[in-house]
């Protein structure tokens, strides 16, 4: 089975951080593919950056499906493009955000996200609501550092953050509301003692799980394929084909 | 006062409709320029259609911007894009789902959404979600007709599926789901008797409200301008820049 | 067209300052004329005082269509006897609450309603829960001086209030939750520097919008004619009768 | 102790009907006086006839209040001015509705409400959704014959749509949703297998509980005296004015 | 009528203060038997609990049945087994929390929950959201002291944190959240000057009004009785058996 | 690994063909062990029948936990004893239901339950609300045929059941609302076309997830251990005692 990570981002060291956390919790027999677009931002920070970089994740599953991919992991915690990536493939999909806000939901009745800065506050608080988990989410905390800057300091900054949402709003777990905090999460563990969940760890294992389990996304309504048309412009090469035969729905 | 509406399909014949629609209501003084983005999908149907119409209406919004527009309308019943226009300007930016939905409830406690063609219906679900419509919005009903293919027979499968949601639906209006009904709101309204919203002329409006208030779109949190940054690649000419200075929600 | 603005409360210097506001922002041939209940509470400010104000508005209606308005607005931020008016005319009716928050709607993900003095917390709660505006709406904030002993110190403690409401709640706008405080929203919004929404403002341009475009309240279900009886007592007068003909939910 | 239920519409045979179910139910050393208003509506509607209603349900209160009356019951099942009465006084108030909704879900997960004509749908939808009942409330249900033309058709027209809530709706319960209908709960549950409640009978033992747990209505708030003012023209004999002493939320 | 009160632990001083609060409130006919399970926990601090409690629970359910008991109280916060109750008799079955929430919403907008120590609120958090009590519900305080060491200064640390709820919470009702508390309630409601609502009290008189008013459990749906079955090992003896005749959902 | 799949009910042949299909989807290193409780009811088909399940559930997973489980799932779509088993363990207990909901998630936007017989409609209501559902779950349909008298006829009978879900009901996937249906997955799916989930083997999946990522269950507030005492009588041998030092939501 072959995952690709898609960081929407075009930071490329972030992505390959990512692929290092992924490859180290899949089953055996699990290759792990990362890749962040040709264009578009090197940091996704609010609903502007996100629509462009939805158009690279876009570009990147259609290539995906074209290099074999069996699914595929959206690693930027707004999961931009989710939608629109279901409809153009049905190898299944999964946002890094959902998928850790729902394996929250295992482990305890409520949880924080933890992100960097106050101006990815509305990208989250949107995904929050467009999940449905207004009630479970206590908080979103911003650790007030830009990762990239991120040191011992940080370090100390990002444990202080976590033991405030689950002493002050009594988060009973924490999410990582940012796909490059992986590598501290079993710190955090340890430190503050709930579970701490990285989105994208949780994002390849729902990506694993599915392709197991021979799930294909849906083409009834909500995600079936894009009329063929043919796009406008410097767009054109982005234009809705038919799809050719694939699974729909159940193992092939 | 200069309005722009934006038809972010690339149908200038739609676009063109909208127009003179809007032209008909507008105040004296108010001027409606109508343009549809340079590049993008002929038509939207899903949120394969809105990742790129996206991108042409911020494009849209930009050009407007430098052109002197004084307010956005985005004219797909889907809103594609509105967030992030939201953040690229101070000037007011208005789609048409949530300014019909929104006219709707000064005139009756419920709607129901018309549209052409059961392929769209996933994209007007997420928009009434988007705006906490669920409670009002009786029904999503389609004639079966696409748009283009319009005539007496299409006229009266519209007015069948309208008489529908207000006798069984127990609509108590009718809200268009398609920036291209507007031509048929009046008809409609004197067949069936209940109030008929074209989101085209609402949000048309509602800018023209907007701008005669000296309001303009906020600038703390969730539409702050997009931090500075490099797009790499085919986007680098998007790349967000320091906003010049300009009206921060309040009359200059 | 002629837009009355009614003041549910019978205090004369506020209806007036709100048609000087009103008559301001209209369109060349909009006409404003403002009335006061001839009978009721001289202020607003709980629910006992609002069902008095009720039957003020309705009487003002009824003088209205009889004068020849051609739509209406309620004054008071809690929209009392809004259903009701519904009822008892065609033309649109929109309350000021209603109007302030939708208009908010438009320029950020939330707001805060700004009013004079605790007793009218419970009004404005159930105004923002019957809109359905829970979410939105991050707090109601109380400057603490009767809007009539205002003066300099209450000028700084209103824009105190409001930049609280920006700072400590996060909000992104400032609805003004009392009919009197339109004079000041201007000088608000520069001083805090997001948009400050005033409900008379929004309401008077939303009748004219619905006017303008020919829309009439539905007349099926909710706010259908009240059935012709003949009420006993002193309300004899009040008793609904048989509606003239006139525009029902479209353009006549 | 007194409970005095007050049937917010004039027409004083159902008045009287009520007054008799009340009697039979009470506790030994419980007495209840029953009233219509002076003035208002003799049957409600809809929101006009509410507006009305509530002001003889005001009157009604002060009136008992003075004749030493314990309690109150809103016999009507939009429970008009249940929230000005609770301002009003200190003694227990309590809507037909809200009561019967309640009593409703010691008994079953779900119900349907029953009711007359359509005409009154949009007061119970009102009702339902102030109450927070909508998702235990299966569908409100109109029998299509008004209860004061009620005859053995008509018994047989309640009956069949009962059972078709139960059978159709799944309905657990069965809520009258009218004051007039209580004489027939007896014979429903018989016929149908499901538990019938009258509001009537729910509200006056609801408050007979109050009483007995020496319960007022509690003064922080929502439901603080209104504050005294001087009301101008007709309406000036209910200016409010400063409570005399009494039980505030415990007992005397 | 007998009413039996089941405190589902096994602490028979607090069943015995259970029955004194609750022979003081009846009507003059209305016996009250109390009871605790013969097995299970001592005291309910969480899900674990509960679930042995819950047995216990049936336990007596099913010998008051034999008994000749007309109804039931559950006297635990957590309202533990309430719906496998109602599925095993026909008679009234009512839980402390839902009937004091329900009870507390006649005579405020809001209340807040006064326990004894955080390791319940988890219990109190379900049993809220369980009865969509999460818009009411102000707050759960917590006196920080277990009841069984309660004394002089536990008396004052329960009557602040009560002042603290109304003064900052702005909750308007307090409700008891802990069946050992009923003896304070008249005692904090001269204190703080709020109405205060023991669940036994409010539960014992809603079981006696559900009796008076001849309302049985329904039997549609939810709470049908368990189909028979013989059950395994050590629980046989709960094996469900086929019902007696008995009331359904209707006087007898 | 060790992963315990407990199947609530004492029917051994259903574990039997729970263990088998799991046994299939895991990956190399992970082990199934699967059970029923010694004591309970033979099949779960209300409230009643889970309060004596949770118990047999609580008692496998304290076996399991002696056994060296990693990890637990609880086998019958209304989780039952799903909370206290988190309470009792630092293993991950997962439930078919939650389980099986949460993977629709990822590929479709709605859902369709297909069940047995109406009798467990209320349980399968219930788990839907717990999960917050309501949304996304379009509808609960039952086949009409218990499982354990499935033969070919039953077969047609339950695509029938998935195809009226998928075509009337507009439902985008099938979850199998029994943990014995799990057979049929592959089947439904390849006649109907929309993914159809078995939430025996989407909760083996997150368990194993889980523990992958070295992830326990959250101690703080909902799922802390439950504090030490004595039971008394017959389930004193459950009496919850002081935990051993374990993982505590991290890797160890």
């Amino acid at each position: 089975m072959k995952i690709k990570i898609i960081n929407p981002n075009t930071t490329h060291t972030v992505t390959e951080a990512m692929a290092r956390i992924a490859a180290d919790i899949v089953s055996p027999g699990t290759a792990i593919v990362a890749a962040s677009p040709q264009f578009g931002p090197p940091a996704i920070e609010g609903f502007y950056d996100e629509a462009f970089a939805a158009i690279g994740v876009l570009d990147e599953v259609r290539n995906g499906d074209a290099e074999g991919c069996d699914g595929y992991v959206i690693a930027c915690f707004g999961d931009p493009g989710l939608a629109a990536a279901r409809e153009l493939t049905t190898r299944p999909v999964v946002g890094i955000a959902e998928a850790a806000m729902q394996i929250a939901g295992f482990l305890g009745a409520s949880f924080t996200i933890i992100s960097m800065v106050e101006r990815v506050r509305p990208m989250l608080d949107r995904v929050v609501a467009a999940n449905a988990m207004g009630e479970r989410c206590r908080s979103i905390r911003m650790v007030g550092i830009p990762l990239l800057d991120f040191d011992g300091e940080g370090c100390r900054a990002l444990i202080e953050t976590c033991r405030a949402a689950v002493v002050e709003d009594r988060a009973e777990c924490i999410v990582l509301g940012s796909g490059g905090l992986g590598a501290y999460a079993d710190m955090i563990g340890r430190e503050v003692g709930v579970p701490v969940i990285d989105g994208v760890a949780a994002a390849v294992k729902t990506v694993e799980t599915l392709v197991t389990l021979g799930l294909a996304t849906s083409k009834r309504q909500s995600y079936a394929f894009p009329p063929s048309k043919t796009y406008t412009g410097s767009f054109e090469g982005f234009s809705p084909r038919p799809p050719a035969a694939g699974p729909v729905g159940a193992r092939p």
